[in-house]
């Protein structure tokens, strides 16, 4: 991902491109670099943003993504509380989803965090429906009937009765963790407060390498990537 | 998922509860049922609906959902097109995350099928901005510079040159496919058009059960649904 | 699998066969049914014995076997303890490979289970190698200078210093357990006893539908079994 | 793996070992090296010899070598046919457990893996029980009446004739392959044939990283080694 600038050119391994001949020019269409290799120019996409922040710290990929939106079951004018922000990637996701009158509250203690999320979000186009907070999320949560709870947190279990408190009847909790001691943490901590549909599950995502006659699933993988741990707030008994 | 009306009651094996009991009550509250069973009700989200349309067909789930929404990068506004519509499952998510200002063409050749996803689309919120059309995708797709295209069809591989005439430059095509020839085929003619950025992949979604002393993977698993092709429009040269 | 008798038939859902007309044809030959259907008969093998006892209990699958036999590292000659017996599936498997001149010492409290264990094995005609012990192998284990200790309990970490007791320098442990908390507590015991090269995983076993353009995973899987936590023995300083 | 010779020493980055500090201790002892870390010595067993050898061809891992023992339900006095031998791992460990009265043969067409593998299988102490050909098996196999024919072979449905010919009635026939084209083409030859109880599956193993508090599965893993195929020889009709 680079940006075009008139008159400079672009390097790789395979030869270089002039920015001046892909200026007037579809994005998807073909040119020759320097070593006559095809290069493809395509406008940034959602995916290709967090893909690209995704890199820097290796947490949550394309797969856990999907799963997160879909069983946050979030959509246009969702407000959404998500903790913490981390590189600003899955904040994107959320973001693009709760489009474009919906509202991500993230929340970061790590002030070095904050500000290199907020330079990705705000070049995925997202910043003006996220709200960044540098604030300790143990500490409580300021917003109220939220429609989704989304952790990624080191010790999300005591983090969930600052969720049950800032969740609406019916929300969702989703939380993403590497470890299975955390996830039975966060199990039991949501069984405590009274949490419906507790469900942990594991996405394992295999590439497949596709050639007639020699197709079979690639041989390094990526075999695990996290848990994601999901429930539903019943409001309790007086 | 059931419709609550005045003077009615709806019954379970762990008892009945009064329609009457509920209306005038929070989403997440608990209700007692005749035989003292808490229940609680919720408003149905858009990821309980489709759970209900999957129930019939069985086809593309939630973790294929997810990834589908992800990788074909759609957002608030895109454009995409669909074939076939199915039970309305995967058409419903598509059009939640398009909302409001987007808009989803929903191609499906059976009449019969139309019908029974018009009325799960229409519960589901999400009807004002999908377009269902009784047309077969392979004689054409009518939209012109669409985002994405998303196919779930038995043949995908003979619709990968309608699908590039109707895409954009740099828009992505998602194919869900149970077989692997049907991704060999398909990713064939991909690279017969000359899309770019090609990937297939496989999702394995493991519940895990969750007691602390007694963790562990669920013994018996849904072990496939399907396989995901993916790429990206790249213009021919002239 | 049953016992072929003059002048008795064998009766199945595809119609009944006259064992009369088994006798004197080799195995793998094919007869007819009552109804017309090919049936097959074949001389039982190790692996059929071994599957009909697991359908009982439900515990150890073919590919945990092989894995076991594979990591324990056993071979003709070999002296194994087992613990606890269980139905005797693997107790038979370790038994053909340690034949004939091995032995297998298996330790199992319930006299119930023995019995039955005693009888499979019997069938599978393996008892000549193994001798079965009804006792609490958390007692104390008789044999010393063995090569391998295989286990599947439900507490094996309680059991790995009797197992260092037992084993010859350089020795294999394999243990069987469903739960990760097992594996946890069974590689800490290990840890503390001084066993090096120690090892946990999961052998997940998928079947294929093969059948040309329609080729892929089987729906239902079965998801887990268990782990295989695997160490050797280095003897600790005096 | 090293051979101990008096007067030397064996040199890693972690300090160096004098081997006469090994000469009369028991397997399994720790010494110190240079550098103070500690050493433990292992008499290498089978799984240790195939584990070398496996390295530097990269094909049957200890699951699949371990499915392959089971499944061909081979033991004590089994006489088994193989083909090719590559580098004579699997060899081996089929040795291994068909000894001492049993019998390998083994084809292998390339003259330079034969050698390279006779050096490995004699080094594992299996010679004296595997017959070593340098023949094309798709030309015939010269053995009759046998328990089982183990396939590792780019092609292998053209040989599935020729097993049929060398197995007794029963007799079991597995084929390891790394691609799906592979599988469907052996599979069709099987049934061709009119072998039963056809059977492909694929083993996934996984390892765990224990540590309580940060249990996890490994983030990189083999994804992919290979299928396996398997069957029984029913005898054809006259």
């Amino acid at each position: 991902m680079t940006k075009v600038r008139r008159g400079q050119s672009f390097h790789t391994h395979r030869g270089y491109i002039h920015f001046d001949d892909l200026i007037g020019r579809a994005f998807g269409e073909r040119v020759k670099s320097s070593l006559g290799v095809d290069f493809v120019a395509f406008r940034p996409n959602i995916l290709d943003y967090t893909r690209k922040m995704v890199h820097a710290t290796q947490v949550i990929y394309p797969k856990d993504m999907g799963l997160i939106v879909v069983y946050s079951a979030i959509g246009h004018g969702s407000r959404v509380v998500e903790a913490g922000t981390g590189s600003g990637a899955l904040t994107s996701i959320l973001a693009n989803f709760v489009d474009p009158t919906g509202r991500v509250y993230s929340y970061e203690i790590r002030p070095e965090f904050l500000e290199k999320a907020r330079k990705n979000i705000e070049r995925a186009g997202m910043l003006d429906r996220v709200e960044l907070k540098n604030k300790d999320v143990a500490l409580g949560i300021d917003e109220k009937d939220v429609d989704a709870v989304v952790l990624d947190l080191a010790a999300p279990w005591t983090i969930v009765s600052k969720a049950y408190e800032a969740l609406k009847g019916g929300g969702t909790i989703v939380s993403f963790s590497p470890t299975i001691e955390q996830v039975v943490n966060t199990v039991e901590a949501l069984e405590a407060e009274g949490f419906v549909g507790i469900e942990a599950s594991e996405c394992i995502a295999r590439r497949i390498k596709v050639k007639r006659g020699q197709t079979r699933p690639e041989t390094l993988m990526i075999g695990h990537t996290g848990y994601l741990t999901y429930a539903r707030k019943a409001i309790k008994e007086a």
